[in-house]
């Protein structure tokens, strides 16, 4: 079967049990549900909760309510941080995947709180996983101090606060290097560890499918650099193709998805998505 | 001992805790370590941590890191709510505490990361409280779940939509006494509950502990109100003295008090700091 349909049927298990743990559209108070659920079941690739039950496969665990929760959660803690991203204090966006952005749509008072509230119910979430994890409870903990590292301050958030410009001295190809690390690398790893690690995974399989985890989304925001070139040009800000230049920065992607790829040279065909995963992340169009 | 100087005893205890818990000042990104410090340390009563203590101390427990990493948490996540509703697209404030607020000192787009960086590392300790817990990760995680929904869209983030506006049609008195349920009361009855789940409470003074921390937060909020008339007035919020005139206000905060006392009745001295609490909420000047 082809990548994209494995990955549209994971996105469609998501995105039901993403339903599900919301509150529903009109509860009160009003309007924070229905922007809460604007914010997150508006599209998008659901790439980080998949890779989420794909590592746990690749270890051998079977989709269950303690993976799903850990994905929603993790989910959710992204797409709060791309409402609070969008902000106009930040980077100030009216669209996100074709739609106005949840401030355009609530006020900016309701976009933060909507952000927050997605932060919190990602945590909640992440507890009721570990509460129910078959792995026992502590390596449920260990996920929640693991994705609160890969969130906060060093990780995906002092992300953004180095993209805003907060170190402007700093050598560009270095500063670059540890935005991306930071904002869309940590929450990667963060996922395919928490999957891993609630799949079940013994320590040598966990450090290579980290291993993945930290290629993958190097790759993955590369491309997304390269893709944002045909978009109107946000020339204030740094990405691979400005500073390395388009073949550079192409060369430098499919590097990177090539030691993801043979960091699971040991795992069987229960590793495949994974692999495809890369190869999608190389080959994606949008 | 008077209350202010056991106040003071706790307080200094979390506030040694906070300062090993949060990064150093000057660890990059800069400035966002720098505006955390500036948004937690500067000041402010401790009281829902303190509450924390005194719940553990009322069943018996001793204080040990659990409680600590659990207070400091909840201490947090007090703080990031703060940071976010003296936004400019909030409730605009430019001093707390008699300092610039955080998006005075920082910019508006670090002030909205700090809150969202406090509130994950308010999750990272609660998690680390659990995985520490003297009753097992298990009721530590119970912990986490009710303080997520205590903050969450139901809870002190719901209390912030209403208090925004967000139902004008409301009976105002009912409205009233449902923001500051969720806005203020939520976060005092998790930190008195997780204080008595960690210090290993049995289900019927957790009950009464529960009782105890809704009419405090109750009080507290009521008597917030009446200082803050003295304040520049906000004549556009909704308040109790407004809503039932200063007297009925202060009677209502008066009995609060009293049934808050009385859900102790059972308790020996071990709850004479929730005790001493009580009391304080309704006689404090500032």
């Amino acid at each position: 079967m082809d990548f994209n349909r494995i990955l549209a049927e994971k996105a469609r298990l998501i995105e039901e049990a993403l339903d599900r743990y919301l509150p529903p559209e009109f509860a009160p108070p009003h309007p924070i549900h229905q922007s809460m659920r604007y914010s997150v079941l508006g599209g998008g690739k659901r790439l980080r909760p998949a890779l989420l039950l794909g590592a746990a496969e690749a270890v051998g665990a079977d989709v269950a309510e303690d993976l799903l929760l850990a994905a929603c959660g993790i989910e959710l803690i992204h797409c709060y941080s791309l409402v609070h991203d969008d902000l106009p204090a930040m980077d100030n966006d009216d669209f996100r995947r074709g739609r106005p952005t949840s401030h355009r749509v609530f006020g900016e008072a309701i976009a933060i709180l909507t952000g927050d509230a997605l932060l919190t119910l990602g945590f909640e979430l992440l507890a009721r996983a570990a509460l129910v994890a078959r792995q026992g409870s502590e390596v449920g903990l260990r996920v929640i101090v693991e994705v609160a590292r890969a969130a906060g301050s060093e990780g995906m958030v002092g992300g953004q606060v180095l993209d805003l410009g907060g170190s402007k001295n700093a050598d560009p190809a270095l500063l670059l290097e540890e935005i991306h690390r930071k904002k869309t690398g940590a929450l990667f790893v963060a996922a395919v560890r928490a999957g891993a690690l609630l799949g079940g995974a013994q320590e040598e399989a966990l450090q290579k499918l980290t291993l993945y985890a930290e290629e993958l989304g190097l790759a993955f925001q590369i491309v997304d650099d390269i893709l944002d070139l045909d978009e109107e040009a946000k020339l204030s800000k740094l990405t691979y193709p400005a500073v390395f230049g388009l073949p550079a920065a192409r060369a430098r992607a499919e590097e990177a998805v090539k030691k993801a790829l043979s960091a699971l040279d040991s795992f069987g065909p229960e590793a495949d998505f994974l692999r495809q995963a890369a190869e999608f992340v190389l080959s994606r169009k949008s």
